[in-house]
């Protein structure tokens, strides 16, 4: 498989875009979001003072069917300020392994100069295997760095603490500066039993309270919601009771990012004298690296390759499938469908989806929930039983979170600004001083003066977002994309005609190539009228005109075609006429 | 506005589909889905007798971006089986006036010969008002009916009972045959307090089981949720509470659908001596259509004209706006993203989003909320508060009434096959045997003989989706679709070349025409590159051949083209090579 930043194109930063002058001010400290603060995914945070650029985290963001978008990859933040600030850029710093925040590491890191990384052990892996698709890149530098540690990243002084999330070797980063730390929490949840937090969270928030904090900077993924989310804990404990009680086979779908989860579920199964079976691709990627990591201890025998999977007695196998978001080719689907080539569902199955629905995949989850109905297994739901919790604390803990950091400023970051609103409101009403709140917008520059004074400029960083299309990396390009859209809609109407520039004949019956239009075998009478008005057009168009004005005949052309067609099939096809001139 | 319909053209019934032929047993009932049961939409639903077909709803489902059918407006049920049998059908029967009931009238209406409908007064005048968009059909035969009437359609007595849903006069039906009833429930919840059916119901469900009930067709749309949904009337206290509290404007965005809350909203405002204005057309169309049925009685000067909303304090003033999802250019988008001509939001407003996301609509809605969160405004979301509740019964309602209704057969519907599952588990375990829940497809034949066997037919009605595509109607035309995906992704590239036919040569380099693919002005090169290589195609391929093969000099350009747009750009889009031979 061919990769598309073997060899991708960048456009170079725009030069027309009104640049804001680095950081000088060495009793300042500037934040910018440069993504993840208008959406969930392509997280980017910078932390600057008058030395030094630190950069937290470098992710992508998915395209869904929804993203208006048709044939884009990914979407990008803009890292126009930093290519302008190469020099001063120290290190990139990323919390976790997952996609939206080091998905982007692959497309950016030459466009920023390629500053060394600094993470845990896991992440590292992660990012490593991902550049092992890009082999064009140059190598990375990376550094793994424990819980605890204390390093100097430039002149900057940071530390790095544990964080609860869904894959292992999360982590939160305090950044000492010279009027109180930037606390940047990475993506997070609380360990907690019914509310209570546990002890490692107490210790790890408390110890991190002891510090002068300036400025928390933290999740907002799951604001919306109140109280404290699902701990992960009792989805382990429910997911363990089906494993045991189930009869026949068990197949789980999950997202293979839920490292924690599969992790458990291996060991569990283990426990019990099953035999596991992995599917799918990035499942079986990311438990190499998990084994690879230590993080899995597994004897020989317990993951069995799907060829064994009638060796054994039908109690004894757990299936991990990828797919459970309806993916049409993973895994999940190609057993609900039937094109599986060794499993074939009976009513003995039980399937279950042990994760949430993103937000846009509702009819292929749908899809693939009818395709599993139809087969007569027993299906468990994240919705019916707690057998799926999310990654990010709900509102109750990110405020008690807020509350043992005690810092001076908060800004809610990572999600919608629905959900950063949410985080703020939550934090007011539980008493934070409204003032010291900041709403943060991609590509916004934040300084805060002396350990207090606010300033956020009236200009933004570049923040327009950046697309990897195919081989091209660059801005938006409004143009290609609403062409899709209005292929999409309507298909194209092309029409070559060769006219004689002298008598303005047409020399023969123009062409038509239509595509995604209407179904032409059904409408050759309108393509036959079409072709009569293309000649009368041509004709009339050019009777007056000497010479031959060929532009002003497609434009014609144009107008009168689309008209045509509107009236005839109500849908507005690109008509593109081609004149040729003989 | 032109409409589709005003000319639209059908494609005849497909000959080549078996045909199956329509009953004849006099000791047999025929119950054939043709839409609804494999989806939330296009339902439709026949009862045949030997003497009678009588057909129940005529729907559409609409198309999201997630349905994989670019351009198309609409789809339709297959109405073959009934265009076959025209003679025999005695009339269309309509539950109730929301589009996935009704919105297939004016498309299907003329094929299945013109039946007469027969339904309520304000589906009836639903039904009329759509019609008049299409002022080319003939004049519909309208029929309006009571609750506890009971006619006859053909040779088959009907009769009508009320049921609770969204919008008023909605109604089920119990057809009368040979062996016993067939109970349609149409779409409902139950009007109850607690889990206690209100007496109403219990009066409507307790007379109907007095009859011989042989199937109960039941909505199955929230099957897969357990217990008992919100009562409308929980939901039209706490809206009462918030208009009453509120302070600032309170602008409500729901669904125009929802006739019941949109018209107990106005008498609230009323009582509270609020003035409300009207924002988006068919929230207007459906209260005047509510006002003419006499179903919202509201004094004069009560609903006032937007251009007066300054007139009045703002704590005096209730908006009822569409667009709750997240519809780009609808009410409540615009007054959010500030292009609202009469409405400025301030943060004294409150905004109130009655009504729950569609499936396919979670990134327009959040669009939505996080432009009105940027406003300021204090937001009430359904999730937050029980200020929407659905239209469709819970299990827990669902075995309840088909414990009332105590039918021999059970057959789920309204909904997808998950949904539909879980109706029918449901009900298997409150007691009701197995054998007896008729699990349909779409088309699926279901013959029941002396009122207990049950036979379904091995083969199927025509059930392919027909679909409104601009005028056009019909099947769906796999290359069409397929076309415009592709155009979606990676657009096209149209090559035009003109051959001297003799020698083989190029008359001058070859014209292209892209559109959807790459930033053409950022391209050049690859344009030139690409010229190159066709010229040197054409001259390689002409020279092996006398005379010229045109034919096979197109697929050799469009193979090299692609495989170097490919390489060059990781897209693939449609090449189209055009030679002119002179």
């Amino acid at each position: 498989m061919t990769n598309p930043a073997l060899t991708h194109r960048v456009s170079p930063a725009d030069p027309k875009v009104k640049t804001i002058p680095p950081l000088t001010d060495p009793d300042a400290v500037r934040i910018i979001a440069l993504g993840g603060v208008e959406e969930v995914g392509k997280n980017m945070t910078i932390v600057e003072t008058a030395d030094d650029i630190l950069i937290f985290d470098a992710g992508f963001q998915f395209v869904s069917s929804e993203s208006d978008a048709p044939g884009v990859n990914y979407i990008l933040p803009n890292t126009q300020y930093l290519e302008e600030n190469k020099d001063k850029i120290r290190g990139l710093i990323v919390t976790h392994g997952h996609l939206d925040h080091i998905g982007g590491i692959p497309f950016l890191i030459e466009r920023i100069g390629n500053p060394p990384i600094y993470t845990r052990y896991l992440t590292s892996l992660m990012i490593l295997k991902r550049q092992e698709e890009f082999p064009h890149l140059p190598k990375v530098n990376m550094n793994v760095v424990e819980i605890g540690q204390k390093i100097n990243v430039g002149n900057t002084p940071v530390k790095f603490f544990p964080v609860t999330h869904s894959i292992p070797d999360s982590m939160g980063i305090s950044v000492e500066t010279k009027h109180g730390n930037i606390v940047i929490s990475g993506d997070l949840k609380l360990d907690h039993d019914d509310g209570e937090p546990s002890k490692v969270e107490k210790d790890t928030w408390g110890t991190l309270g002891k510090d002068k904090n300036l400025l928390l900077i933290g999740d907002s993924t799951n604001a919306e919601r109140d109280g404290f989310s699902i701990p992960e804990v009792r989805v382990h404990t429910n997911i363990e009771k089906i494993i045991r009680d189930v009869r026949g086979r068990l197949i789980i779908g999950t997202f293979a990012s839920q490292f924690e989860r599969m992790i458990r579920i291996i060991e569990i199964a283990e426990k019990l004298g099953k035999k596991v079976v992995l599917e799918g691709r990035s499942i079986k990627t990311n438990l190499e690296i998990a084994e690879h990591a230590g993080m899995l201890k597994v004897s020989k025998g317990t993951i069995i390759p799907i060829q064994e999977i009638e060796d054994h007695p039908s109690d004894k196998i757990l299936v991990l499938a990828t797919g459970a978001q309806g993916e049409e080719f993973a895994a999940l689907m190609r057993i609900a469908t039937m094109r599986h080539k060794f499993i074939t569902l009976n009513d003995r199955d039980t399937i279950m989806l042990s994760s949430s629905v993103i937000p846009g995949n509702e009819l292929s989850v749908q899809k693939l929930k009818d395709n599993l109905y139809r087969r007569g297994v027993h299906i468990i739901h994240y919705r019916a039983s707690d057998v799926h919790s999310t990654g990010h604390g709900n509102s109750g803990e990110l405020v008690w979170i807020r509350e043992q950091v005690n810092p001076t400023f908060l800004m809610p970051a990572y999600g919608y600004h629905s959900m950063i609103r949410c985080h703020a409101y939550a934090n007011i009403e539980a008493g934070f001083p409204k003032e010291n709140v900041i709403l943060a917008d991609n590509g916004m520059v934040i300084d805060i003066k002396n350990g207090k004074d606010l300033n956020i400029l009236k200009d933004k960083v570049p923040c327009e977002q950046l697309m990897v299309d195919g081989f091209t990396v660059g801005a938006k390009q409004e143009v290609v994309i609403r062409d899709r859209q209005s292929l999409a809609e309507d298909g194209m109407f092309v029409i070559i005609a060769t006219v004689n520039t002298k008598t303005g004949q047409l020399r023969k019956s123009p062409d038509i190539i239509s595509r995604g239009f209407v179904y032409l075998r059904e409408n050759q009478q309108l393509l036959s009228e079409a072709r009569v008005l293309i000649k009368k057009t041509v004709e009339k168009s050019t009777t007056r005109s000497h010479p031959i004005d060929l532009d002003f005949v497609k434009d014609e052309i144009t107008d009168v075609v689309s008209g045509f067609l509107m009236q005839k099939t109500h849908k507005t096809p690109m008509v593109i006429p081609v004149l040729i001139g003989i």
